[in-house]
């Protein structure tokens, strides 16, 4: 079947990224009343309606006053984290909430839709009483109040956080079809304000044999993770403020590790202790958990960066296209060795493929958005998206991805999302 | 006095950018330690407390369990916007929510906290009902439904949003000491994600005649503005997503119109029409307000364009220093001309300048933010901070900037805002 007979992919070439140098504007003009114009040939626009003129009942009212904290409309409230429990009411706090990829734009994740992974729920800190202690193979011990850390000299980056395990739900035997957060969204992305950790270290004195620290959460389960002070000195932050506020509750608040483009669990939360060690702590978190079973069932641990990875967000699992003509394939791009440098999307399950625009690529370690136009003529279609990042390394299809592992490894999973298009427009989730 | 005597004002050298290759990593390692010492010194940090690690109570019971859409911790709930309402419970939601930026970081203004300005509250529209009509001088009219608009392709960029009354208060007889958000936080950022004007207009088409757009809101006030069709051509955006998510009911949910670097009003929310006029409507919401008096009693319309500005966030008003040290002065700068491109910041009332750090100068008509380390040894100073645009523009002082208008002129205040640190550490508003 050649399902590129009834397929059609376009670059639009309308603005990809916030440099504006980047935009190609004469490209977007040329190209943009070509799409708009198949839009409304596809039914998207229709004539004047004389009952929008009339006025609608909230334009006949006096509306509601103002909040000191606002909250999504009421039409909204389904847009919500989708809560998986492994162990349901025994331990209702272990488990991860995934993000509504399928229902969000742009980059940023807002704060009460990012993905949260607990060991043993969300502790109710008081800032008044958290304190941070630096010890170990230091020169000298210190312990940071909030108010402290709250003075400090910070710095700003926009990075992702992505579970070690996003995307285990793919590796079930039958494709689940359930909507794409639900299987692809343990990842966020956030604007993030902190303290780099290089100048707490600097501050307390390393001593010469100090190679790791451990780093360990105020949870009830002391969530640890040892991490290689190559890290730590290089862009680790000590993160106090998410999308502009201080950290929220499930995100660590108030002080959280972050290890930028690295498996999530390590960017520890509820921060309480880090300590600097002469080698890996080899604590319960990375032993039991977080390593990644080989072929040959030895366990293959401390796989700290996240692959290369990208998801179409929309169309995807789910949804349903309401009839044929232009649509936009937009979706999420990452990788934790730096910048995504390109996305290819095909629709007809990988024999070809077109380059999609991309916004927000001049950052590391970031989200990336990508876009691309898509003329659905009502044919069967598989939809995929292929990242490539600034190392070169380039997303695997689910195929070669598996055979890395044992059927039983639940990491690391960052292989290649197929969507099928059917002919009655409904998107389902295949394994191509 | 010679205030620079008793405080000092240092260029850190910390991250100034998200792209890497403007992080001077050298100078930051040459000042991390001293900075951090500093601060050590100044009691920021104090031996280690065998406290912490014998665990805090919530160290000791199972955490909560998780949300679908999270809230801030309780500790932070007095994180409000500062409401303002000049007709009181006569009509309660015409005025303005400010942002408490006194208590935010990094860039991005959770959209919880943005700012929002309305003139008669805020409607609760259903989006299957609504719909935007887009008429006049065009080839054919088009009616979107909110189905068709969430179908079309898209672009993310990150912009401010200033009202043209921001700081009016600022122009009271005697300096508020209120927080800064309080006088100065009619102000946000958020990325933003809809669909170009452009586009619609081009498959609209638009007559020869056109020169201006009438955009009018489904608020029972109808707030209505005429808009050059030159802007609406550029960069004005059909606004469908905030910060990831859908756009919030008070920043006109389901669609706004967005006009980056304009006065706020302009962006009209709750969007229900756009009419291409061949002049300006001269709507009763340009005639009315939105006017700057001159000395001569004439009023001066259509001042679009947001003036090069910046306000210190960190000290600022009602804000007390517990001790002497090291501090990091920051705050927030931006220009509806495009990048700021500088930023200095004073300690003495503007007889000496320092350059800060920025972060976020890449991208245009955004918020962006500005650090620099500041030794307070104990004596009287006056914090200001004055920002240079791309363009050359320099932000005025108070004094320049009233002696342009009528003292009855509330609009478009952009001049330098002074703090001034008293000797027992508190922070005041001040004008100088």
């Amino acid at each position: 079947m050649n399902r590129n007979d009834r397929t059609k992919l376009t670059s639009m070439g309308h603005p990809v990224s916030e440099a504006p140098d980047r935009i190609d504007r004469r490209t977007f003009l040329a190209h943009g009343a070509a799409v708009a114009g198949a839009a409304a040939a596809a039914g998207l626009a229709s004539g004047a309606n004389a009952q929008g003129l009339a006025g609608q009942p909230w334009e006949r009212v006096y509306g509601a006053g103002f909040t000191g904290y606002g909250q999504p409309s009421r039409f909204e409230q389904p847009v919500m984290r989708h809560i998986g429990r492994p162990y349901g009411d025994l331990a209702p706090g272990s488990g991860a909430a995934l993000a509504p990829i399928e229902s969000l734009e742009g980059i940023i994740t807002p704060s009460s839709l990012h993905n949260t992974r607990s060991h043993s729920g969300m502790p109710d800190i008081d800032p008044k009483q958290h304190q941070l202690l630096l010890h170990g193979l230091v020169a000298r011990e210190l312990t940071f109040s909030m108010d402290a850390l709250w003075r400090y000299p910070m710095t700003t980056r926009t990075y992702f956080v992505e579970c070690a395990g996003n995307s285990n739900r793919a590796l079930a035997p039958q494709p689940a079809q359930v909507p794409a957060g639900a299987i692809h969204g343990n990842i966020s992305c956030s604007e993030w304000t902190g303290v780099p950790l290089r100048m707490l270290l600097e501050e307390a004195g390393l001593q010469p044999g100090a190679k790791w620290l451990l780093a360990e959460g105020a949870d009830s389960a002391h969530m640890s993770r040892s991490i290689p002070l190559e890290k730590a000195l290089d862009d680790a932050l000590i993160a106090l403020y998410q999308n502009g506020e201080r950290l929220r509750p499930e995100q660590g608040y108030p002080v959280r590790l972050l290890l930028p483009g690295w498996e999530g669990n390590m960017s520890v939360k509820w921060l309480r202790r880090l300590k600097a060690t002469d080698g890996p702590t080899h604590t319960k978190d990375e032993t039991t958990k977080y390593t990644e079973l080989q072929p040959d069932g030895r366990a293959q641990q401390f796989t700290f960066e996240m692959g290369v990875k990208s998801v179409i967000t929309k169309p995807s699992s789910t949804m349903k296209l309401p009839r044929t003509g232009l649509y936009e394939i937009s979706g999420l791009a990452w990788s934790g060795a730096g910048r995504v440098r390109r996305v290819e999307v095909s629709a007809d399950g990988g024999a070809t493929w077109a380059d999609a625009a991309l916004t927000g690529e001049e950052r590391p370690k970031s989200l990336v958005r990508f876009r691309l136009a898509w003329e659905w003529t009502g044919g069967e279609a598989v939809l995929q998206s292929r990242a490539t990042d600034e190392k070169g390394q380039v997303q695997p299809t689910r195929k070669a991805w598996l055979a890395q592992y044992s059927s039983a490894n639940i990491y690391h999973n960052h292989s290649i999302v197929s969507w099928a298009v059917e002919v009655d427009g409904s998107v389902k989730n295949v394994y191509v």
